[in-house]
């Protein structure tokens, strides 16, 4: 008889249920064993043997059957101290807790090494989109110069509708939580946080580095007014939560804010909850993967796909999973900071409907070293203030920043509205 | 010292080249020799040492110091038989011939298991874009329903251009052969038989059958018009060469023919020379992967993957590679005859403008089941005929058919300019 390879599934929530649904076709794995909180909770799983389930997570870190085990708990405790010991118990490791990987890995993956098992984390970016595998092997010839990606659904939806219905961000953000969309303290998604995770496990793999999550900038959409989506429209972009890396030799660029991203540009048509990831290469130029960036469905398919290729190695050769090791380096990347890095911008002033302001505006670019792109002027919006739309050229950003501080200081200038980056 | 990795490389055309210049980067690689028709011509890579070519491949498939053998002649002779004789040889393969693959992949497959070496394709579909590793593993959890995809650039540069200009097939292939983007004798790619290879290729390794290539219904692009175009814009579509399979059950529905896209589908805002391939699966729903399909460095992209790919598996087990066997079933698909599919149509009829005609056309079609979804009519085109553009709803192939030749055949009718199915 084919001998079934035993796994240990750490949690049963929306993922872990996604993982047992789709992980019960394949006969050649057996979930021994799921580690969860409550024993009695009713779950909606066909044919789910009761007496698989346990709520002491031990019996299966230290089941010496079980050659796997998937953490989809999520968070970071109990699941590092699970983790830990589990490679230490000489197992292999599939996640999709990103928090985790982010924030831990470094440690993780030399403890894997040294206990000869893998970690893979397919799900952890990006939900069911293959994106970790095809960066570590098809694209493994390339020097990848640039990442950038929407990774946040949630954010997403919320632009899109947005765009759609003219809304303003808290109206929408209250829609897409009655609709579960948007979770009850939607922070770590609005704020960027989510993104971030995701954009440092990608940018350590693509530059094999080490990325300081804390050292990533970050800024949400919660700024982002209709009104910007509709002048962004004008100038032929749409308004995106766009998270990127690029390379700028000594140094990373790694941040997370939203953008305004041109319409012909591939990420600009990412709608809805869909994420989308971009790669450039030196060899391959621009590559795009899109598609589902979370759910219980998605994110298993990502799991599974993880299991899968684990399981067909063992099974065959009993041998550990040299390729499957993503090459991780220990230096930590130095990233540039903010104020050091060039972009165009999108500048919103709110000024008083005055002969000259526009003038005004131009000469303070001007004596920063800022070109400006293109204007828009639109008449008196009331109070006798009218608002002027700026694009700059690329510009370093301390120096838009040292521009937008003495506009706003004018007295002609009621207020600056916005400021966001352009792609 | 690090020991290398000796590959072999038959041929230095334009995919040759670029492989030559992106493994120059990796120190674990040696390329020891490389096999080509005319060694005294100039050749556009520095530092190229003459001393490693050679006119005699044999040379390359009987060293046994070169593990790997790439292949990018194209075509099928003599590519087949040096790739057979090195497997049986005991070397690992690495092909971008996806006339090969689609045609003598069965044989081959068999071939490379019985000598416990792989083959691998990547550069076979769709260049640059990581594809086949990403079906073959990180959705290996997935029944997959469906593929589509956009799998020849020329094609696709083709229609853009027509939308954009307005211009005609003709015009527009023409200018396409001046740029070097269509070859002088573009029957494999106008035709669909380009397309159909990589479609054999996809299906084979999602739904795990071997597909004869001779029944792969085929359709080119040559008698979409500028019309054809704007009509479909009306209707809120783009016209694209689309590459399809999708699994019915006893059945494969694998076909390439043009299709009126959505504009709302990813498919259509893929342009000018770019590939996309649509993966539907039960898990992850649908996922799309875009870029570009072709051209000297991206197609070198994927090889340079499935060279490193190999090498590393071979410096650190020393073991074949048992995960990047690709399933290959050895059963025949059963494909299904396009008679017997089921689709949308956009039926093109230019009528005398007389009263009656489009109740005539709408009478015949409810003879035959077919509902019509939505009718333009277009004034007086030219001599008293009118032009009557119907979309349907889902139909049977063959009773459209039935329906067009008795439409065609009505007196008021002058001619069925085209049919084009509706994704």
């Amino acid at each position: 008889m084919h001998k079934k390879i035993a796994i240990g599934l750490l949690g049963l929530g929306t993922v872990g249920s996604g993982v047992v649904k789709v992980l019960s076709k394949f006969d050649n794995i057996e979930i021994k064993k799921i580690a969860v909180k409550n024993l009695t909770k009713t779950r909606n799983i066909k044919n789910l043997n009761p007496e698989i389930l346990t709520d002491n997570p031990d019996i299966i870190i230290n089941d010496p059957e079980i050659k796997i085990v998937v953490e989809v708990m999520g968070g970071i405790n109990p699941a590092l101290g699970l983790i830990t010991k589990s490679i230490e118990n000489g197992k292999h490791i599939i996640t999709a807790n990103k928090e985790l990987i982010a924030k831990h890995g470094k440690v993780l993956f030399e403890l894997a090494k040294k206990h000869n098992v893998v970690i893979l984390y397919e799900a952890a970016v990006a939900g069911g989109i293959p994106i970790v595998m095809p960066i570590v092997q098809s694209l493994a010839g390339n020097k990848i110069s640039k990442i950038a990606g929407i990774l946040n659904g949630t954010t997403n939806y919320i632009l899109t509708k947005m765009e759609e219905e003219g809304s303003e961000f808290e109206h929408v953000l209250k829609e897409a939580q009655d609709l579960g969309y948007a979770e009850a303290d939607p922070t770590g998604d609005v704020q960027g946080y989510d993104a971030a995770y995701k954009i440092a496990i990608l940018s350590s793999i693509a530059f094999n580095k080490r990325i300081n999550i804390n050292e990533i900038y970050k800024e949400g959409i919660s700024n982002i007014s209709p009104e910007d989506i509709k002048h962004a429209n004008e100038f032929g972009y749409k308004i995106k939560l766009i998270a990127m890396a690029q390379d700028c030799g000594e140094t990373l660029d790694v941040r997370v804010h939203p953008m305004l991203v041109p319409k012909k540009h591939p990420l600009a048509s990412i709608n809805d909850v869909l994420n989308a990831v971009v790669v450039e290469g030196d060899a391959v130029g621009r590559v795009m993967f899109s598609g589902p960036g979370a759910g219980e469905f998605p994110t298993a398919s990502s799991v599974a796909g993880d299991v899968l290729s684990i399981a067909g190695e063992i099974e065959k050769t009993g041998f550990p999973l040299p390729i499957m090791r993503c090459k991780h380096d220990d230096t930590n990347a130095k990233i540039l900071d903010i104020n050091e890095t060039k972009n165009k911008y999108y500048i919103n002033v709110q000024t008083e409907n005055l002969p000259g302001v526009i003038g005004d505006l131009g000469t303070i670019c001007g004596k920063h070293g800022i070109n400006l792109y293109s204007i828009i002027q639109q008449g008196i919006v009331k109070n006798k203030t009218a608002r002027i739309v700026l694009l700059t050229e690329a510009a370093c950003e301390k120096d838009i920043q040292a521009a937008v501080k003495e506009i706003s200081e004018r007295p002609t200038v009621k207020a600056i509205k916005n400021l966001i980056r352009v792609m």
